[in-house]
């Protein structure tokens, strides 16, 4: 169940290499591919140039070891994948296009060299998926286990920029994808671990749960919603994504944008696994939706007239309207009954 | 000696806040002065704009408890404001203007918010010394002890920019301020903490080694050099902020530039108190400014035309002479002895 490597014929202690021969060592497989990247590691700092007319989009995220990830459940390769990912994702949330991030890691003696290039195999990997370069970054031992922190940088032109705190009275409310597999995912590891723990016989079998447990461990950021909502003219009045869960989100769009909503759950999307094994695990499936977190889709509110056409669209689902303030925020449930929205997303804090 | 807010009447736990109850409390304070920043603080990324001709400079840098910090003895306040200290220095270094910054922390429950503050307090010291604006990053707590993990984004001209691969054979090398204060600085703070720790009743006496103390916690970047530089209408041929030490970052430049040098030791500029201490302490002087680091001075090389003008220069040392690659790297000793240049900073890995 654990990456640990210890399968493999060979184990280097980091100690072997030393600072820079670690840094060399991890960035030889870097490759930039943007024009913009005029120079990446190797200086003081990384040098960037987008065209003349676009801003600059920079979101930072941090990936600690016992709190936002758990070593025996998480392969290092998919480790280092979604360290990149939430953060692209953050970048695809303003409508603008992540080029570059930078990757920083505090390791403890127990990774070897071989435990983190693991890491920045998946590293490489989501830059190469995502077409971004890796152009900086700081590497250190730590006595204190693992963490990643990565910083994304975007571009876009000013006026394509999306914000949280735009949202108008009339809009709809849209989603994409489907909500709540990240977290059963998360439920799923958790029980198979303590099974582990309990019997270090038992082999977890998760081809069952295949698609809960990727969307926990292998997020994708929607890049692909942004182009189609290009291709189509549709620029969002407000956009988040969804990493706190849905109520979370969708709250932090309303307090912003000083708004009120009305949000309909028979309209959320589930994937018929989200539905199948929460039922199973006795836990209510839009629960798992609204307060989940850690699905990163996108969450939007768009002009009526471009929501008409996007309901026509799959992967697009049309959850609610934006209202006055003063109406408040509002969860109607399947039976009919209205609640006041309110936010409950797991906090890493 | 420790800044553990014991006397402090009011200790308020992280979790009394929530996550985004402590990233509002601990940005109540961040001011933006930077026309640059469209979009600070509060959304999924910050959006920045700098003029149409300019480059965006970024470099991120990661402190650890533990192995770049002992909380014995480093007040929190000067930890934050190191903490942006260290990675304004690298933007400097480029001869860029830092203009931004976004800090991520992982922080144990030990942490109080009162903690947190101050370390804030620092960090949002630095911002107004250095005219930068704090627009993002992200929270975290951890099991595992303090991660502090800074980028720093900055702008210049591309023509202006200035690398550390550019030195050419025939320039002068040119370093700024005093080396191996920091060091020494290092040495008092440990020998300190290991008197402290056999009896708890001693009480340090660090006037006598304010100045070195000093730069060990609360280093300055050399934002007034590039000034003068640029008031001079001097543009070095190559830079790098003196980080890991003199002979290591020499090497940088050498290596990156595919060039040698000759270092002469008597012209390394060392303060009063530097020397002292070293003495006192029984280690070699040079040997602290050699392999020291983190003094956070400037080295850079310059065309010796310009190099005769900065002789003249209060604050200015002309150390060396860049020479052929197949000429190779040497220390000349006060003593005139020749030693091939070899990197012994210390390494936090």
């Amino acid at each position: 169940m654990s990456d640990n490597n210890s399968n493999q014929p060979k184990l280097t202690p980091v100690s072997e290499l030393g600072e820079f021969g670690l840094i060399e060592h991890l960035n030889k497989n870097a490759r930039n591919s943007n024009a913009s990247t005029l120079k990446s590691i190797g200086d003081d700092a990384a040098v960037i140039q987008y065209e003349k007319d676009k801003v600059t989009v920079i979101s930072t995220d941090l990936l600690v070891e016992g709190i936002h990830f758990d070593m025996v459940y998480t392969p290092l390769k998919h480790l280092g994948y979604k360290a990149v990912a939430v953060n692209l994702s953050d970048i695809y949330a303003m409508n603008a296009t992540p080029r570059q991030i930078t990757v920083s890691m505090a390791v403890s003696s127990r990774f070897t060299v071989e435990a983190l290039d693991e890491i920045y195999a998946g590293i490489h990997t989501a830059c190469n998926t995502f077409d971004v370069d890796l152009i900086g970054g700081d590497t250190s031992s730590s006595r204190l286990g693992l963490v990643i922190s990565v910083t994304a940088i975007g571009e876009a032109k000013a006026e394509d920029v999306v914000y949280r705190n735009t949202a108008q009275v009339g809009d709809m409310i849209c989603m994409t994808g489907d909500l709540g597999g990240a977290y059963l995912g998360l439920q799923i590891l958790e029980r198979e671990k303590q099974v582990f723990l309990a019997d270090s016989n038992m082999k977890p079998d998760l081809t069952a749960s295949k698609y809960l447990v990727a969307r926990q461990l292998k997020p994708e950021p929607r890049n692909d919603i942004i182009e189609i909502l290009r291709n189509m003219k549709i620029k969002p009045t407000a956009m988040i994504d969804i990493s706190d869960g849905l109520s979370s989100d969708l709250l932090h769009i309303c307090n912003q944008s000083n708004v009120g909503c009305d949000l309909f759950e028979e309209n959320i999307k589930l994937h018929p696994d989200t539905l199948e094994t929460a039922m199973k695990m006795g836990l209510p499936p839009f629960t798992c939706a609204l307060s989940g977190g850690e699905d990163y889709e996108l969450l939007f509110t768009v002009n009526p007239k471009d929501g008409e056409r996007l309901r026509e669209i799959q992967g697009f689902s049309i959850i609610g309207r934006i209202t006055e303030a003063t109406k408040g925020r509002y969860l109607y449930t399947q039976k009919g009954v209205k609640h006041e929205l309110v936010a409950q997303g797991w906090k890493h804090i």
